[in-house]
């Protein structure tokens, strides 16, 4: 299990550059790194200097490279996909269709990289991943996909078992779907082993998002306005995926007092401009990554006190909806809607009050 | 039916600005334009000068601005799903679920701005849409999502129709699936109306990006290296989709005869430096984009001389992968897949060549 770290932040405000000075730094410290790239054009291995394939390799010590193609990882997702169908499917349909014909739908580039970063992590390989994204809404729609998909599971789970529709296709989807919705069709769920893989996959995927020793993101921003209402925003909307920032790495510019309220009580590091092959210079400048669990949690429940803190930084109370509907709490802000999974003891208790005091929406049951 | 504008390049290009300055243009110009943008972030409204919503607004004279948002669009989506469900299926299972509580998974951003493109697109309300994206993969992605879409039915639908479970859901769900899969259950297609509707919503995505003058795409780069591989990287990937590429906006910088022969033969304009408020200057610099379809065209068939070329800029021979297998053939290069839909004339035929010429690629059956 690797640490996993991402950078979020405008465009061209040198994201990509300061992920790289990261990997190095902590490969400098003794880590075994794996630097993942997300763009696929040739601009990255420029960036790196070495030129990268879909392959992780070594470009230094203890320091691996990889920059993560779509079409590679969706061939060999595929082929996985049609041997678990062989397995557990009576009539299986999808062998005569191979992967090297498939293209790419949108969506597909993120989930095919989350998966891959499962992997790497998976293996006793890495201390610590440096994911390189778009470093925008996508990455954060990438981390935050065990929770929604676990929470659409959720909520389709009950809607198609209770329809016609449900009831009849059983029979010939019962094994895939009971992988899928983590379905006991047959009353031994247990002994099915393709639903406990799916349903771990999702629930460790939800856990390493909600430990930020496990999982943490930096806001890379420039003195530039528009950057710094970027970094601000993907600072709120990362709090809707679950994910933690740990810090703001400010690229070739000074701190200013006015942007240190704006982020606290995140800590701000200067990055100096990188000069030619240069690197140490910035490598100093990083965070301490070790030291992110000490930004605000996303979430924080108090079940004695029945309330439910949520840290929505950049937002203010207009641009936050509270509804409750059935069972659930669902919050919006940031164009994304989290669906809270109250513990037991809240779970179908009315709201009785919200309101929205130092960055936090705190609400009462 | 509207002119569709997009640019492409890497993040922190100006490439937003220069978006702003087409559609200024555009209106300038007497045409009625939209500016959709897909950046949640407050740093849209912040360079456009007007806070926006979900909501197109008037912004100036023949220029309305929409900042895209998923959560509306996709609470939007949902509620048209659940009426249509109602109207095709016997037993509705859908309507226990509100747009109100979805997520968004990845992919669903750039699936659900394409939607709502068509729609504006559709009435006769604007004459140019600019579409202010990711610039990147994303972009490019969503623009072929119809030709993509379009495969995987035709590819899967046979599949389906051959297997057991095909045969065994299909009085329940019908209409449905003759909408999405485009089969012909009941012997009279042309009597269900949602047939008619998704594959002609596909068939129209399709003939818009194929043309031209209908959806065109401006590479926008600095004399950054990294900037510059990027465009060129976007602009071979884009004849991957199908997209056609217009030109070249040079922000800030000064053509060289290097960058000429590298985009060579697209024409270079060269972008000032916006100062304030001051938008003609910039204005003025843009191309004439009526003349998009001068471009390379990224796909000519031949029938007589059974010969397909392909235009794949930026490309060298081994980062393009042809395979043939049945009736299709694939082409892959810049992290996509193309299938090519081959005349009747070709179909089926043995592909005898493939050379790389001038940045063709000429495939002879």
């Amino acid at each position: 299990m690797a640490r996993i770290l991402t950078f979020l932040g405008k465009g061209g405000t040198g994201r990509t550059t300061v992920a790289i000075a990261a990997a190095k730094q902590c490969a400098a410290q003794g880590n075994r790194v794996l630097f993942a790239g997300q763009d696929p054009s040739p601009a990255l291995s420029l960036l790196v200097g070495v030129p990268l394939s879909a392959e992780p390799q070594s470009i230094a010590t203890n320091l691996d490279a990889v920059q993560l193609q779509s079409t590679v990882l969706l061939e060999r997702a595929w082929e996985e996909l049609k041997q678990q169908e062989a397995k557990y499917l009576r009539t299986p349909i999808l062998k005569s269709v191979y992967g090297q014909e498939l293209s790419i739908l949108p969506g597909m580039d993120t989930a095919l990289a989350l998966n891959a970063i499962r992997e790497y992590d998976s293996g006793d390989r890495y201390d610590v991943i440096v994911y390189d994204g778009n470093g925008d809404q996508a990455t954060l729609r990438m981390l935050g996909m065990p929770e929604t998909l676990s929470w659409y599971f959720r909520r389709f789970r009950q809607v198609f078992l209770d329809s016609d529709l449900g009831k009849t296709i059983s029979p010939f989807i019962q094994p895939i779907s009971a992988a899928v919705l983590n379905v006991n069709w047959s009353g031994d769920i247990f002994s099915q082993p393709a639903a406990n893989q799916a349903s771990t996959i999702v629930d460790q995927g939800k856990a390493a998002l909600a430990d930020p020793n496990r999982v943490a993101a930096y806001l890379v921003t420039t003195a530039d306005a528009g950057a710094i209402a970027t970094a601000k925003y993907l600072w709120g909307s990362a709090q809707q995926v679950g994910l933690t920032v740990g810090g703001v790495l400010l690229n070739q510019s000074e701190t200013t007092e006015g942007m240190r309220s704006d982020f606290a009580p995140l800590s701000i590091n200067t990055i100096p401009t990188r000069s030619g092959d240069e690197w140490q210079p910035l490598m100093q400048a990083m965070p301490d990554f070790t030291k992110a669990a000490q930004a605000p949690k996303p979430i924080t429940i108090n079940v004695a006190e029945r309330k439910v803190s949520l840290f929505l930084p950049s937002f203010d109370k207009k641009q936050v909806k509270l509804t409750q509907s059935g069972p659930e709490v669902t919050v919006e802000a940031g164009d994304q809607r989290r669906n809270i999974a109250l513990p037991p003891e809240l779970r179908g208790k009315q709201v009785t009050g919200a309101k929205f005091q130092d960055n936090y929406l705190i609400i009462s049951f």
